[in-house]
């Protein structure tokens, strides 16, 4: 358990009207960019986990790869990356989720997971929660136990985390922040 | 000094006729999926470096952002996300490499890194090195001193690896294939 608190709004970059006019941009590569600040990070984010058996953490394309790599590293479990359509080389299963304007794609190696293996979703921040939603379907039609779900920022007026909860699936963040 | 060698080429799948004809695909998401063989990957990328202050690890999108927040991770560096054009929230500076045909682009924030800091280049695979080159000319650009660039796959038919360390870049690589 660590002990004191950590300043995670101080670490990360607000860019207002970014990329639109409006919304508060959380930009983590400020955090990521900290030594102490990126070790926390992981750290916190798989500290419930950091005695249990994890099998494997998949992270979500883009800025989940980072922060996945990490935790998988730190919980010597594999990494199972979710990307988006047509990235993956070997047989995918994919799943569709909504955007503002239509939707999108992600896919994942239909050998990825073995049925029953004990997997973390990891991805940056959780908006809406469409995505790690799609990616929890995913996991769970590769056969894979969902042990949880990891963001360092929840935008709690979106609905994400509480969607995901609705899944059954339980939801770890380390800083929320209001509007969107 | 890790002491047994690993079988890189076993745990790494290699997909004939991908993306194109005549092409060997090599798949790392077999090895990064593998934890033993995820995990060894990672100590032996830095083993180099193992005992010295590294600043930061500079990663490649997308792949390279997996292994690079392990690599990070495993040496508390922080991290830095070099990306497709477009993609960075921030002020961001860019250069330009070619393809086989036309070219793309890769940029880094203005800020990633500071004058001075020791940064680890990192990346799945080299081929012709034209992605690394830009990256290495981005991170001098920000002051950076680029300490080696370290991949675990190399194919050194296509040259880049030469290509890098004819920029004074030492090179490090794991395993290396045939052909391209």
């Amino acid at each position: 358990m660590t002990s004191e608190p950590f300043d995670y709004a101080a670490a990360i970059r607000t860019i207002p009207d970014y990329p639109a006019k409006g919304v508060m941009f959380r930009d983590i590569t400020t955090l990521l960019g900290n030594p102490r600040a990126f070790r926390r990070t992981i750290d916190d984010l798989v500290q419930p986990w950091a005695g249990s058996k994890v099998d494997k953490v998949a992270g979500i394309e883009a800025r989940g790869f980072i922060i996945g790599g990490a935790v998988a590293h730190q919980l010597s479990a594999g990494f199972v990356p979710i990307r988006k359509k047509g990235k993956l080389p070997w047989e995918t299963i994919g799943e569709d989720y909504a955007l503002e304007y239509g939707h999108d794609r992600i896919e994942i190696h239909v050998d990825a997971v073995a049925k029953g293996e004990r997997v973390i979703l990891v991805d940056d921040l959780i908006a809406t929660g469409g995505t790690a939603e799609a990616a929890i379907k995913l996991l769970r039609q590769t056969g894979a136990v969902v042990e949880a779900a990891c963001f360092i920022v929840d935008l709690p007026a979106l609905g994400g985390a509480d969607k995901l909860r609705a899944l059954d699936v339980p939801v770890r963040t380390l800083i929320a922040f209001d509007g969107h």
